[in-house]
């Protein structure tokens, strides 16, 4: 005969906490916590195979459930002494679902199960307390009216139930619910009865096992109610785990001063501190702490109230902490200074509480180092890395938009990218306010403490650049209405001026006026004693996306072994060398071009100095120019004019040249090293620039270790031309020199084609760098910037399980990703692999890579702690 | 010992026509004809393997080779009765290239080889005629010193010898060489002699045998002359291949009236007629046949001067084409009455011809049918089925573009798309001339004639669609000067107006001034003999790509067993309809839009009625709405304001949703199923007119096959969701018609993700459709519209072999095109797979499809023969 009951607190527990799946978590943890010899009222949990055989059979349960609930129920009667459905010693229970994973919310619960007239008459006569009684008996009716047998509102109308109530109060002049005598709440029992009765036309059920029944029916279909059903989709819960019912004596901590209810956390669940963290309520139902008429007192407190209770409850934390090695979420019932424990769960807790609490607990000897980074979430460290704000709660909100790069900054309001230099050169703090961004306004960009558009979504130019940069952007919001014109801006009723201080926080997407106080990053011991313990365990590299020395810096202080991926185009929009870069563009032969590029490249070359110093003894890959070259031209006839007379030229042809740039898909256009194929003096200038440098700072005892990424490639013979250009021009400046340097030359993977011909392609690459970002667009046919128009909705649809540009899509690009791997490296055993795409930062992504088999992954500089760690989990997931 | 020099003409034949790769083409062709028995001046080859040894040892030959040579001119002498070098009795030699694969005037040629003065005097004595003797002197001596010695001119100076000659004929006051008497020559011979030794310092070798080595290393050397690599690279011919040297007697037709030269085809090679076709000179040289000092004779007038070497020639004739069966070239030299046969090889001809021939040759026993359709090139039938021009040779060129598509067009010059409609409503030929097309010209380029852009390549919009319709197009006809106010262009200083005719051949690029008269398409009986063939033949299908009732016959009347894709958009363009969608499209609710909606349904079925019916009894695949919607919608402000006006809502309002829909890389953006995702109403209605109008036809007694396609899967969830909408449609209305109709429900495969998730799409699919052009376009990460700043410089760089959007790239996007067929096939088995893009057409790409196991090829109407032949072609090469 197959076992579906399992009981808990009797003479005898069946199951303990290894039983998850089969009881649910709550059914385990009673279990287990009843095996450590803790007060658990006693009960039993009908398993989550009777929910799969309910739901496989027609919603009926199998033909033995009936005998082994009634045997244990008396059981549960023999322990607690009382009899379910006995008026004199009445017996009450509660039933209560129970997942394998928490489903906070989606389920029903019954309370005070087994009451009718009789019983609660007898109840009265037990306890003494007949407003207690009948309180109890309210409840009862009313939510199993409403659960178990669906009186719901019709249309807009007020809960029936409710109104009932209201009525009630509003006769007797009274405001709370509290303040109702056993009388009107022995009335309101009568009423609720028979608003049941003339809704429904049933009777609301007197017999304590109908009720008991009805309940356990009740959890069961709310498996498959709306919600429920949702909620498993979104989260990825498989429908057929089922749920379990828990049905359990009710112990009350409202029959008096000697009663308590309360929870609390084994230790402080928001700075990770060890000590008891938690309140309580004297002569209070769990339901009171929760609605707020009364201020709970803080359970430290409860030792001088009811100190034998208190000391029990401490033994029991202890105990429990000791046993799951984890932070306890913990709910108690006192009743009559007797405790009882009903829950026991895994504490939730801040991403700071999470670090100090698995580093106390390896010093503690409770559990390992690998424990310890196996248990904090990559992605909570994000907001760790990032300034935050001290909110008063007073600021005055702006508006609302996305949170597209995290962070706070504060700062005056400038409205154009060059004003935001100039003021940051003064010395004064600004955020750059656009309708939204473009490359032009990079340098802005950089310069700024935060970016705020009032366009765009989370992969547009700002966010994309913000996230890179590491800075603090707020996208697309649309309450703002700009006035480039009058250099201001509206919003919400309330108007900004050109040199007003706001504060935006890029982690909740809100905009504040005024100047709100910051508070900086700092690192916890803790935090690095954890960060050096993954990297112990670690095998993948991690890499930083940096282009300035700045940037280098920074993610060197967070732990960069080098860096990734340095764009050189940001470089050319720098000070006054975008002139020059104009110049090139518009001269109209290779001769012209070639003047230009010589004005860049001792420009070039100092910003690869300052790079090669910051990344001292590290790889630092550098990219050749990869945007299309309409990126950097004027667009607008005022710049175009002066362009024009700089260059002695006439604006129409400016403007006609502007023009011919110009492309229906920029991103599969003219770009990359297409480029470097077209105009071969433009690489030629850049990889001249990288090897003069490394060349000067290893004369200084430098350590420079540059590896030239050529990117965009697609056809062998491309790589092929480009990488054999490279190293003439690297050969020849490195033999002048006579100085000892060594350089790879390798190449981003980025174009589907070059994933499936990576064999032939690894013949001329020394490194492959996986360039996901552009690859995923390739992939799925998604343009990043305009994917906004129906990305969300695919998410929210379900059609896609995550945001391809944040995670690695494993199904479709992970097939390119790890053919290319495996390919490369049938043609060169020792490829040196990476990925530089926004993916290195997503915990996910980075076991991926390692998964398969990359040397390192690269991220923005703030990422790099969340690279390092989630590459730990993933040794200690294989 | 390795055998280098083989014998032809002699006693015995060494070589035969099955040794090309050693003795070359013309080596191996000579040796044939001699085993033959036909009369061929005896010689020598000097094999491939010569060349290849010359070039792996620094520009030596196998020590053997001078013996062979030396044995070899004894046989020589022996056959031909004379002596290399003896004054007596002197024997000429001419020496020639002749590689494997002809690679016309890109090699060196030496000939009458073996003069000095002495021997010349001697021949003279011989021959009796001295003008004769000291003009093949003169030539040796001039053709030696260029090719051999390396006599060329200097800078822009006129060719030494020729300024020598020039001289010589002014102080004789004569004008053609030939008035110049031997002592004019023979004084020449010394002149020339002189020349040599000033400029080069080195003496005319008078030593036969040194005559004959200097001329073999020339020819060895210009196989790897600029010129010939630079032949070799763009034909893909290798270069390890090498060339032999073919040494041969001299033949002379010049010795008297009893000597001619000619050349000859067996049949015409202008219509393929099955008689001799060719001309002959009497008393010349070949040379003097290309001089065109005289004008040759046909070659039947040979019979009545030379009766017997006539009837030998045509005998000779008859043998070689019994023996090769193929259409043969021959070059001929009469000598005092008696034929020598100097050449033969497979004759060039027109493709009509070659259909005439291959047709005939099977009915006159010569060759089976699968040979005939082997030997017909599938893509030389492409101007077969154009319309051409009867050029007089006196058209006014007004400039010349790119030959986008082929036909020949004449028409009135309009410049607006609407113009040519209603022009071409009034029964008007019309050419719309654009800078540049874009979708909203549709309407006009389909009304009319022909198209003229003057910017944009051959894969701009204009060229795309235009092949796409069949209809002929010059792209980026660079000259014109269009000035849209004054409607009217310029171009080489000449003006045309609105209304003036112009003509323009799509196969050439060439615009043309007034009516150039055209010439229809009419299939000749034996190239229907060669389709019927050809579909006996093949197992590949062949459907085309047609969006009209009328593109539907057309292409049926090419043999199309389907339609591979009708794509729904081209239909919203047409006449009032494109208000409605702009209605749709700006429509702010769902409501709105069903509204629109309703309005196009009505419209959308009566073409698919047309469409149905037009393919009565074959399937007929349709696309739903692939385009963004920013493609349909206003914009100039003019429309906006029309639009605003008609819809009753502010003109701002219009411009702003217009914005809206602007997108950085439309390729990549909202568009395909993601509308159909976003706005279900759309492909709802568009489901709807299918299967109303199947079912509408249906009974009429017409069989329709409608095959509803989804475009640009990249999920599964988007096909899971879409298909099972559409089924959800048209079950319905089948259902309520209580019709018997049959329909599929399948995808394109045009995202890379598709095809590598292909298996998982195949689960809801019932066919594939690959999508080649998108999928060339991301698999590359190439955009069709911009790729023409850098394709062409690939391709002439080698870096692509081939245009990938003409000839599908199997190295790489046929990985995907075969990954994707095998794995829709796991899970599905009987997946029925074809091809939409325009590859579907290539013959390259045809065998392709054949290879991976499709089911059929999709093309332009025009081009469904070319790809019925390149199918049979692929099982003929199985």
């Amino acid at each position: 005969m197959s076992k579906y009951v399992y009981l808990f607190g009797t003479e005898k527990t069946d199951g303990d906490a290894s039983m998850r799946n089969l009881l649910g978590g709550k059914g385990a943890n009673l279990a287990e916590m009843a095996n450590l010899g803790l007060p658990v009222p006693a009960g039993f949990t009908i398993s989550t195979e009777v929910c799969t055989h309910y739901y496989e059979h027609g919603n009926t349960y199998p033909k033995e459930l009936e005998e082994q609930v009634e045997a244990a129920i008396r059981e549960v009667e023999k322990t607690m002494q009382a009899e379910f459905g006995n008026p004199k010693n009445p017996l009450l229970f509660s039933v209560r679902s129970g997942a394998r994973i928490s489903m906070p919310g989606m389920m029903d619960t019954v309370l005070n199960l087994g009451l009718n007239d009789e019983i609660c008459a007898g109840l009265v006569e037990k306890s003494g307390n007949e407003r207690f009684c009948y309180d109890l008996y309210r409840r009862l009716v009313q939510m199993y009216g409403d659960v178990v047998m669906g009186l719901r509102p019709e249309g807009k109308e007020v809960d029936p139930f409710e109104q009932l109530l209201e009525k009630k109060k509003e006769a007797r002049g009274v405001e709370l619910d509290n303040q109702l005598s056993a009388e009107d709440l022995k009335e309101l029992v009568q009423e609720f009865k028979a608003e049941i009765k003339k809704r429904l036309g049933k009777d609301f059920p007197e017999d304590p096992k109908e009720q008991l029944w009805g309940s356990i029916g009740a959890v069961f279909s709310s498996w498959n109610g709306n919600r429920a059903v949702r909620y498993r989709e979104i989260e990825g819960i498989p429908h057929n785990w089922g749920t379990a019912v828990n049905v359990q004596a009710m112990a009350y901590g409202n029959m008096g001063d000697d009663c308590a209810t309360g929870v609390a956390f084994s230790r402080d669940p928001s700075t990770g501190e060890n000590k008891l963290y938690g309140e309580f309520l004297v002569n209070a139902q769990g339901e009171d702490v929760v609605a707020g008429i009364r201020t709970p007192q803080p359970i430290e407190e409860l030792e001088a109230i009811m100190p034998e209770a208190y000391a029990e409850f401490v033994k029991a934390c202890n105990l429990l902490e000791q046993h799951y090695k984890e932070i306890q979420d913990l709910e108690f019932t006192i009743q009559h200074h007797r405790l009882w424990m009903l829950q026991t769960r895994t504490g939730k807790r801040t991403a700071a509480a999470t670090v100090k609490i698995v580093t106390d607990m390896v010093d503690e000897g409770l559990i390992d180092k690998a424990t310890a980074v196996k248990r904090v979430s990559p992605s909570s460290l994000e907001h760790l890395l990032h300034p935050s704000f001290n909110r008063s709660g007073d600021e005055v909100i702006l508006g609302k938009g996305l949170p597209a790069s995290p962070g706070a900054a504060t700062g005056r309001v400038v409205f154009h990218a060059d004003e935001a230099e100039t003021e940051a050169s003064n010395g004064e703090k600004v955020i750059l306010v656009r309708l939204e961004t473009s490359p032009e306004d990079i340098g802005g960009m950089h310069a700024a403490e935060g970016i705020l558009t009032a366009r765009g979504g989370m992969t547009s130019h700002a966010a994309v650049v913000a996230r890179g940069m590491g800075k603090c952007c707020v996208a697309g919001c649309g309450d703002l209405r700009i006035d480039y014109s009058k250099d201001l801006l509206t919003t919400n009723g309330y108007t900004v001026k050109k040199g007003d201080w706001i504060s935006i926080d890029g982690s909740t997407g809100e905009v504040m006026l005024g100047q709100v106080e910051t508070q900086e990053v700092t690192f916890s011991e803790d935090f690095i004693k954890l960060m050096v313990w993954a990297d112990e365990i670690r095998t993948l590299g991690v890499r930083t996306n940096a282009d300035t020395p700045h940037d280098a810096e920074v993610a060197r202080g967070f732990g960069a072994q080098g860096i990734g991926l340095c764009r050189t185009e940001h470089m050319f929009f720098e000070g006054d060398r975008i002139k020059a870069v104009r110049e090139m563009i518009l001269s109209n032969d290779e001769e012209g071009r070639r003047k230009a590029l010589a004005k860049i490249e001792p420009m070039q070359r100092q910003d690869f100095e300052g790079i090669f110093k910051a990344m001292d003894g590290l790889p630092v890959t550098i990219r050749l120019l990869d945007p299309p070259l309409h990126e950097f031209v004027p667009h607008e006839t005022s710049t175009q004019e002066e362009m024009a007379r700089e260059l002695g030229v006439d604006v129409a042809e400016i403007k006609a040249k502007v023009d011919s740039l110009a492309e229906f898909n920029p991103m599969l256009g003219h770009r990359g090293c297409r480029l470097g194929i077209t105009y071969p003096e433009i690489y030629e200038m850049q990889v001249q620039a990288i090897i003069e440098a490394a060349i000067t700072v290893t004369k200084a005892g430098v350590k420079a270790i540059p590896e030239i990424m050529i990117p965009l490639v697609g056809t062998v013979k491309e790589l092929q031309i480009l990488q054999e250009k490279a190293r003439e021009v690297a050969g020849r400046l490195i033999k002048d020199s006579g100085v000892n340097l060594t350089y790879l030359v390798g190449t981003m993977i980025e174009i589907p084609r070059a994933a499936l011909l990576a064999d032939q392609i690894a013949e001329h690459a020394e490194f492959f760098s996986f360039g996901t970002n552009d690859l995923t667009q390739m992939t799925f046919g998604f343009s990043r910037d305009d994917a906004g128009s129906f990305l969300p909705e695919y998410v929210a649809k379900g059609i896609l399980p995550k945001d391809p540009f944040q995670t690695l899509d494993e199904e479709g690009v992970g097939q390119l990703v790890s053919m290319g791997t495996e390919r490369g490296r049938q043609s060169r055993p020792d490829l040196k692999v990476g990925i530089c795409g926004e993916h290195g930062g997503d915990p996910d992504s980075v076991r991926f890579c390692h998964k398969v088999g990359m040397d390192y992954v690269s991220c923005s500089p703030f990422r790099v702690p969340i690279a390092r760690l989630a590459a730990a989990q993933a040794v200690l997931e294989d």
